[in-house]
């Protein structure tokens, strides 16, 4: 009776316990001394183990290196190694929290490489936030890495640093925060369109916010041929002839908004077939109201999306955020880990379009079974999605000819 | 029958694999991907997980630290990390092999920290020897780290270049290759002179060899009291009337040499009680002939040490080399992982040369025991010794006002 009494007690906590608020005293704890550590991966308990790994054995090794530097892929670690950079500029929801501060989140990223697939990593959080410094340093750096993800370096910085760094370094270099989301949000479109019928080249697509993600969001929908894209900023819509764009919205202005609408959000989202979410403010329902009939909405921003899901879902035949508590997650975390280790697999020298829009196709693909208005993404846990954006990044590159693996 | 002899089999190539030459190909295998590998500390299987170590769990502790910065230490990885830095310049035997080719050296000194301290640690290659650039990076990087272990860095720009990242970095900063070095050879000397019965205050020393080895360990035995220290390098004795010094060879100088010793090796070795060898150069017998009764004969150079271990025990008392094949071996590794350790324990600013002599005394402690002619240090591979030299060292830092743990 007692035994019983203790196993339904034990059960009930073990349920419980994933379902209550998350307490700081047990947040602080799992971070305590930090969330990563270096493991050996070759012996080293007897002389002999030292002698092979380290002096006299390795000097065979560093100089077949110095014969033929290609060979440094095959005997380090930087074949699989990713360096997660960061200045703490645009950490989170926090802003501008510095280096130290955005260690943890580095660290997290890091684990999320290695849980997901098998990456190792190293965060490098960077006391300087001029791009030529950050440049400068990664090129310094090069020697000891085989890929770098940017990660939480606030617009429009990043769009410069990001495009300097890919110039620089003749490795795959992504600021997730642009291109994760805008994947797994192409990802999500496509099974969001075949679960509402419509079509990517007929679709008119309104992305509220210009900022990393919503730059990333507009490039990638349009690789994808998406029929019309309109963004909007805090000012409003970004059309040709407004006054005092930045050279990034001008570049967006170029190739979006083939009307010339003009106006705030609500002239955009008039008869729109797509809102996608990925700034920080609120939509009045009413402009949802003024969509086309049974729209998309992606409110991505968080903790609080642009229109709360279940407002939306009194019009939209689809509705996803970046939250966990509600269904069609847009996580991250279902498009950095496969893309990385693709381009590494393939010896990528760079990651494309055309790698991103595959790592979108594999992540729809895994959904495809169960598809459905609540299932237009796998779950983030879902351990299919690595493996599969992995292969088809791998091929993505070899048919690019970015590949030498 | 046949059992028994594949059992014999067994153990004939059991004992002959610790024995028999190490074979390329095992090497290679060995080094096949790297030596390395990030392990994550904090479980990420259940939604849970992943909402306690990255979002939104991560944010209270990033909150944390932009508002505290102290707390770094406490809920990263850099508390117990150690950046091991080299530009590739002098690596092993090897010279100036570059970066890339320095980088399983780099990795094998890793799992070092790791396997004998239990010290995490990322190796950074930079492809620069500039010193300016590396100083620049490193203290770019600061904010990443706990520690820097600098390694083949070829002198004499390891001597600015380890002054100037002290200076710039509120952090432990070693060049391996000098202190390492110089502390496991303190520790040798103090135990040969207890095996020979002298006393260090009375001893003549001389140093062949003015590298990054020979002037730390001029440094070192400087501070410990010894009697007097001659340092030779290829064009002789360093003496203050000697035209052409370095600003390194004239402050030592300053400091060794007493009675204005000039001339050659031979001129410095005449009665002499102490050949400690840190060069690549060879030593004719003839000169350890002419060395006081019963000396003491370090001859360190690897692969070939300066005179062969048994012509050298023809004079001398005690005898040590760099070799594991001989008594007596003169391992960094007796020394690095417990210093690292116990500095980082002590949140020490910066390593001393209190830390240093305390580390030397704690490794001569080690081998006490079984003090003896061939048994004046410990086995590279001896547990005691990385805990000993981690308490010393951390206590030394306290006594030295330079810990703040």
């Amino acid at each position: 009776m007692t035994t019983v009494n203790d196993r339904e007690d034990t059960r009930t906590t073990a349920t419980e316990a994933n379902r209550s608020p998350l307490t700081t005293e047990e947040i602080f704890r799992a971070h305590e001394g930090g969330k990563l550590g270096v493991q050996v991966t070759s012996p080293l308990s007897t002389p002999r183990d030292l002698s092979i790994a380290y002096t006299p054995g390795v000097a065979q090794v560093s100089r077949a290196i110095a014969a033929d530097e290609s060979l440094s892929a095959q005997y380090t670690w930087t074949r699989n190694l990713v360096a997660v950079v960061s200045d703490g500029s645009a950490v989170l929801g926090l802003g501008d929290i510095g280096p130290r501060a955005s260690l943890p989140v580095m660290e997290g990223k890091s684990a999320l490489f290695k849980s997901f697939a098998g990456l190792d990593s190293i965060p490098l959080v960077l006391d300087t936030g001029d791009v030529d410094e950050v440049v400068e340093t990664l090129v310094r750096l090069r020697p000891s890495f085989g890929a770098v993800n940017l990660e939480d370096v606030s617009a429009p910085r990043c769009f410069e640093l990001e495009r300097r760094l890919i110039e620089a370094l003749d490795c795959p270099v992504m600021h997730d925060d642009q291109h994760g989301t805008a994947v797994v949000a192409l990802a999500a479109l496509r099974n969001a369109c075949r679960v509402a019928g419509r079509e990517l080249s007929a679709l008119r697509v309104v992305i509220s916010g210009a900022g990393a993600a919503g730059v990333a969001c507009a490039e990638i929908l349009h690789t994808a041929g998406v029929g019309e894209i309109v963004v909007t900023d805090s000012r409003g819509v970004i059309h040709q002839g407004r006054d005092g764009l930045t050279p990034i919205k001008e570049e967006l202005a170029g190739y979006t908004n083939p009307r010339g609408v003009t106006g705030g959000i609500g002239d955009a989202l008039e008869g729109a077939d797509v809102l996608l979410g990925v700034s920080a403010g609120q939509i009045p329902e009413e402009l949802i109201a003024g969509m086309a009939p049974d729209p998309i909405v992606f409110a991505l921003s968080n903790p609080d999306p642009e229109v709360h899901p279940d407002v939306a879902r009194r019009y939209a035949k689809v509705v996803a955020t970046g939250r966990s508590d509600f269904p069609n997650q847009i996580n991250n975390v279902l498009a950095f880990p496969g893309i990385f280790r693709g381009a590494l697999q393939a010896g990528a020298r760079m990651i494309s379009d055309r790698m991103k829009v595959a790592a979108a196709e594999a992540i729809a693909e895994v959904a495809a079974d169960e598809l459905g208005a609540d299932h237009i993404v796998p779950s983030p846990l879902d351990p299919r999605v690595a493996p599969e954006v992995t292969e088809a990044v791998a091929a993505a590159a070899r048919e690019d000819g970015v590949a030498s693996a």
